[in-house]
């Protein structure tokens, strides 16, 4: 018996250039016998190809797999939802190389085809779950898939962050702002602040300084087993904004603490047999590109 | 005949350790048979020192030399009014040395002495004066001694700069800001976002791109010559603030132009014979302090 | 029964500094009824002390603990015959703290005591395992417990290494060099050509390349199960070194290849139980030094 | 009456992908009226295209002009004999397109058309000139185009360079080697090295430290105006590589000062009227590629 007969598909908003592998990808679940809901937002593209329009959340509770069409931004974003309801996601993109998002359009039928078949690989990725403290209240949580960022709003003034692993107190940065990303995260906004790549085997987290003051402030790895609290410093009435995956945002006053713990629910990536995670990291980096002259 | 007859006195706000030292410079220099006059707001720090009272403007129009006595940021702060008026100026620390004010309060005595005695060396600081440009409306211009910034003010959103070197075209940065800074700001916020260090004799300009998206784009260093002009990018309603030297603000839309000339003011420094400017950045910098190990 | 029945003693060799506080271990460790085993090279230093010279091969045998006395060097050194033999080391400074030989010489006594009653903190420390393979000779095995390190002799020529991960493939990196660091190395040369900071709890490594062409060819941070193996490109003739630690060298020709596994044998570093290690990283990185200005 | 009427032609040794262009630049040059010189080396190449052949110094002595045909290091190499010679270069790149020789295969006998009727542009490019002096001995001056190199000949042993800019000591840096680089160096070896780029504008120079032990001793741009003297630190017996442009080396005692002045001679680039600096950066540093996911 197949291990996913139920399939949610759910497409990049507003972007017409996915209409057409949206398209594929219900024809062809539906004529391997699999029952397709679509997300509402990308109902009017499918329309004829015999997936039900459903909404995000129900689609999170009944598919068995999820196919993303669109960019990482996309799969991020679907990730949230889908990651706590132990949804797998199969991506695909819209044209262009995703680090996520690694089947192309043109390979999407046979990608299919080889999942369906049970030919496929699992690649679990870490959550980041972070609330925020202020006193006895909590806010949150909320998920994060890339990063936790804390920064200042206005133009350059320098925060104070304490940062703690577990009960153990790591440093005060002094910095525009502070990053917490996990191994996914650690190819995007924390690498152009400087921290490394980590691969998604790991379970660490990078924590990255952003332009901080001090020059030996670097980046630090550490392990995702124990919480991380970031302690917002600074006088009465110093705000930061703390952000998940560049997409939720709650403001953080002096004195609030944002305690980020592994989250208890993975995001599921289903890959291709052929997959490697390298390969992606190359192309997306434009590794082996010179500059020559030397 | 002495150079400097009328001398002017600016201390650190709100900060009661400058008292002592203001009260040192204000008697010294009245004592060598100076015209003292002290800004307003230094003014009770200093009363029965035969020192006059003046606004920071008529100081500026009237001294032939400044004292300014606090940190780096009150240098800044005054060089901004003193530049334009072409009053140099001596900078005195409240007890840690800064990049600009370099004399120790226990050394102000002998060092008005020798500069008094025209014992002294001249050291011009470039500055920089900015407009904002939106269709034929231009806001400005604004000084720089150090920097001007332009940066995102909400959380994580990256912002695209087109920048020009007089008529030619140097690049589009995706990135959370970019500085353009002075040799005098390349050791303040421009250090930490990657830039080099700048000799103060050089008559260029670091351009650092903050958090750049693309790792190859680094800082890039300019002669002060040519206008720098940075475009933001982006749809309607993006929105960057543009600040000089960390403290004026003006906002910057989509389709903007902030404009970046090299002012016709320099900011004349006046240190002791024995300054050396890499003595104050190897003392900045921890230059020689170690991390062992190896 | 005291856990620690026989204690060897090493010093850092030539280096009169360190004779006041071995002779105070010896002494303080026969007072307590330890058997004390003391390294040939160290035995002047503490002769009367109670303590038995012996090899450093005898001491790594016999010894239940070893305390050495000296900078991170020494600890180094001795560690890769201790870490195989399965002793624990504690670190003693000569006076200026390490990341690894962290009791002060005043504290000395008081640690020891600590230390024979059970009052104390394992900390294992990953080591690595290095072969240099061409065709079917091996040369090896050398161990590890900083870095791994691959560079070019001569003067900037560059060095072309392909590097994977099991077997999958990472990369080709164009550089100068190659490091392979553990957390314990991150501190070390790693942090000069770029790398992060690992916490040392971490089963990881990172891979930095020195002076890479490629400006995206950032340090990556891998797990340690998986060998990593490194291949030296380029046309017959050229030639790397290949150091462990700084230390041990082999030379590497062009199509031989590396290969750095996790050790079987970790070196288990002993500390008080008031140990914290990012006390001693925020020390020795100067954090929380500022260069002001902002 | 033409401006350039004995062009001399050298090519990139043991490239057969160069013939065809220098077959072209000959035979258009010869139809053009100019009396061709061609390298030894290429002599073989053009048999038959009215070219004749002589060694390159005699080139150098004789010719108005040089077309350089090949990569960066090709005219790196010729510029070292030509630029003491006052000759000008015109570089025409192999199909790929260099920072120095940015003339295309396809275009270069309508750029050649262009020189010869006096419509170009001349780019003087700085170049250095190093001696090392051992008490009273001195050997040099060696010319450098990019840059003069000071780095440690064996595996990872950390060298301290002394700097001088003039008669003021600028720092003690702790590194694997030291970087003096022109503006023309700054986007070769330098920016490996963590260095910025210099407009070839500026009469500056980058003195940038390879992986230095201080996280702080960040590259420090300096005007080129006065000497750079570089001491080699150390105990008796230690010993650098002092290398030009990759190219020419000599060895450095502890002791011993590598003294870099500007050369009279500048390099003289001749452009297209078309040519733009900031157009080839962007082209060879891969600007405006991303890496997305943000």
């Amino acid at each position: 018996m197949a291990q996913f007969q139920t399939v949610g598909v759910i497409g990049k908003l507003n972007d017409a250039r996915v209409a057409p592998t949206l398209r594929a990808v219900c024809g062809h679940l539906a004529r391997r016998g699999c029952e397709v809901l679509v997300e509402y937002a990308s109902a009017a593209a499918v329309r004829g190809r015999g997936a039900r329009p459903v909404s995000r959340e129900v689609l999170a509770r009944r598919a068995d797999l999820a196919v993303v069409v669109g960019g990482d931004g996309t799969l991020l974003n679907a990730g949230r939802t889908l990651a706590p309801a132990g949804v797998p996601i199969l991506g695909v993109n819209a044209g262009r190389l995703g680090f996520m998002v690694d089947i192309a359009p043109a390979d999407v039928r046979s990608a299919l085809d080889e999942v369906l078949k049970g030919r496929y690989v699992r690649e679990p990725r870490l959550v980041l779950s972070a609330v925020v403290r202020r006193g006895k209240r909590v806010r949150g949580p909320l998920l994060a898939i890339n990063d936790v960022v804390m920064r200042n709003q206005a133009a350059v003034r320098m925060l104070e962050f304490e940062t703690w692993l577990g009960d153990e107190f790591i440093s005060l940065h002094r910095a525009d702002g502070l990053i917490v990303a996990t191994p996914t995260g650690s190819t995007a906004y924390a690498l152009s602040g400087g921290g490394p790549v980590l691969h998604p085997g790991l379970e660490a987290l990078a924590v990255v300084p952003i332009c901080p003051h001090t020059l030996s402030d670097r980046p630090v790895v550490i392990g995702a087993d124990r919480p991380v609290r970031v302690v917002l410093g600074g006088a009465r009435g110093t705000r930061a904004m703390c952000t998940c995956d560049g997409q939720a945002n709650v403001t953080v006053n002096a004195g609030d603490t944002v305690e980020i713990t592994r989250s208890d629910h993975a995001l599921e990536l289903i890959h291709p047999k052929t997959y490697k995670y390298f390969n992606i990291l190359r192309n997306k980096l434009h590794w082996g590109r010179d500059r020559s002259q030397r």
